[in-house]
């Protein structure tokens, strides 16, 4: 079933339970979803319209354009939708009434796309199903995870070309163009997709030296100098010299599935301090992981990481110099910042099913950064790694 | 000043007066912008903050991450915020007061981060002020033509390799992997913006035959089969046959700046009924641009295009067959999706420094797509055409 990447109606009805299960608790009547991603998460079409998923019962899926296509895509019974002004009138027909409080998607909603639900709603009273929907996608089913792993192999896949690429001067941008189209021919999907508001991302950050150190606006623990103030993180124009740590932080996309990996590659042998501090980002990473296993909490692991980075000689770095971001790992799946985040005071215990990127990584300003970042499945037991790449410093002889 | 992306501290404060007399029509007392775009617009530089910018007197840029790499972009003075509680005080240390109504990006501002900047300014009146923006924005600068004129030439140069690429047997994604890679080590942005709630692009969309024929969910008159339901739209993995229209449809990104553009190609020579097509929408382009000038309504070029097409054979397949889009251009710049909209009722008169795409394209759903798309700047006296490949129907013999 995920070899085409559609989920099976007994996985789509699966979700829906659990979220209603998170939408009673929250005391909810039900939920409308018109963000893209939602919408595809419980009706396997990304074609537009509202999805309303009442706190019990079937969801109804009304898509207005293109409902031929949505129908042929989704395992479910897709119900045309002529005008978005019918919305509540075809909600009240097949549910008996609009659930209420009727949950929205506040955390990515625009304020005018609010506006507009009221006015189609009417006098419905409206509240937050936000984290009903992160705790439901949260938890990944055995497709996801292999939609997940296949993810990670397509990086591992462009990963093990970029030896072949790296040279004496080659720039941050030129290597990334040809990873990218490693990645591309083979099937990456394209976008990142992100829900936090004014996160970007694109297809990851293949940088090196000082200026992958340089501190970013996005809520990463690296950003890079990029190509000027209106694209300011990624890859620069710079040619990567000999002996700087360079940084292959990759996102792969498969079937819209995310995996996140970084490794780092040198030109010739690092300076001794980066060859150390990337150990002391593999030993944060198996101490996180000798943690993780379902009914700990997230911010465990955060702790876990920060202790471990203290008992290194480089806890100045670790996450950011001047800039500290305040986690070590963040969920990841049809967008690469889902739930759980691997942050202080993340207290959501870990469950089987949860798939998410760790990333210990040093950031020494104005001269490199190093670190380590895969992404991982909890099972019953412990972890599974999901991203593929050999764990080490990868230096390149010309 | 444009060859590094950088906007001159006089340009930036030209844009923020224009900003303010939309601010005083609406009656709005000032705008507090959070928005990547909308930052960096009025700034030079995407550093994370907030930009407040009163109805009278200079704005106020508070950085708060990273005030440092924002004071090197910025040609403005910029000021660190050490912590988001902070912003009400300082906007009053500075200005006097709260500017009042505040006008808000309620287009693409989430409602959660409507309820954060509530609680971050208690008691304060909000407005939006989202179309002061999108009129401020609409004018663009002749720095701001000259970027787009480069995304354009970035482009034309991509197309040119096309003929190099097309072979019997490559698949749409190939194609898409080969071009974005000539796009990509020339220094292409990657990101190519969107404004609209939903709308995502990924380069551009090149795609041939039945496959770019499929109706898709973007609001856009092509939309392609895509990879799968979670990736519904772009590029498929079928390989292109000989005598299919090849729609290449790219937008180019130099310093965040956008153009668009539409070319077709083929393998061997088209039905007789797509080279018709194709010189149909030449024709539509040049009714369109004949009344492009300052001072007519968006709209006209609208009617003009629907009424250009209705004088063709092709009509009924005339910015789309079942699902037909309701304009036929779209402002660009910083995202694709801006000012002026040459759509039905939007009645904004043309004036010199807009910018738009214009995409007259003809749709046979099951067989395939042909068109043309060309990025304009209005003039004094009319139109200058800003993406530079040749407008003809490119048959490519093997």
């Amino acid at each position: 079933m995920v070899l085409d990447g559609r989920p099976t109606a007994e996985e789509l009805r699966s979700r829906t339970r659990r979220f209603q299960g998170h939408l009673r608790e929250q005391g909810l009547g039900g939920a409308v979803l018109v963000q893209n991603v939602d919408r595809y998460y419980f009706s396997g079409t990304m074609q537009m319209g509202h999805v309303v998923v009442p706190a019990d019962g079937d969801p109804l899926i009304l898509i207005r354009r293109d409902p031929r296509r949505a129908a042929a895509e989704s395992p479910l019974a897709v119900e045309p939708l002529e005008s978005v002004r019918d919305v509540a009138a075809r909600v009240r027909d097949r549910l008996g009434d609009i659930p209420s409080p009727l949950g929205l998607e506040r955390d990515v909603l625009p304020a005018a796309q609010l506006d507009r639900l009221q006015s189609l709603f009417p006098g419905v009273p409206f509240g937050d199903a936000s984290r009903a929907l992160l705790l439901t996608r949260a938890i990944k089913s055995p497709a996801e995870i292999e939609a997940v792993r296949r993810a990670g192999r397509l990086v591992a896949e462009a990963v093990a070309e970029v030896p072949r690429f790296l040279r004496e001067g080659v720039t941050e941008l030129e290597l990334s163009a040809l990873i990218e189209f490693e990645l591309r021919r083979r099937g990456h999907g394209g976008l990142i997709r992100t829900r936090g508001f004014n996160q970007e991302m694109f297809y990851g950050h293949v940088f090196a030296g000082a200026t992958a150190a340089a501190v970013s606006f996005l809520d990463a623990p690296t950003g890079g100098a990029g190509l000027g103030p209106a694209l300011p993180y990624g890859p620069s124009p710079r040619p990567i010299g000999r002996g700087e740590p360079v940084s292959v932080d990759l996102v792969g996309n498969v079937q819209g599935y995310l995996a996140d990996q970084t490794r780092v590659f040198a030109l010739g042998r690092v300076e001794e301090v980066f060859a150390e501090a990337f150990e002391a980002a593999l030993a944060v990473h198996e101490a996180v992981l000798a943690e993780a296993r379902p009914g700990v909490p997230a911010s465990r692991l955060y702790d876990v990481a920060l202790q471990a980075a203290a008992e290194t000689p480089f806890a100045a770095h670790f996450l950011g110099e001047r800039h500290k971001v305040g986690f070590v790992g963040h969920g990841i799946g049809l967008e690469v910042d889902e739930y759980p985040f691997l942050a202080r005071g993340f207290d959501l215990p870990l469950a089987e099913g949860m798939v998410f990127a760790l990333e210990p990584k040093f950031i020494f300003e104005g001269r490199g950064v190093v670190g380590v970042e895969d992404t991982f499945a909890i099972t019953a037991e412990g972890v599974e790694r999901l991203t593929t790449s050999p764990q080490e410093l990868m230096v390149v002889e010309e």
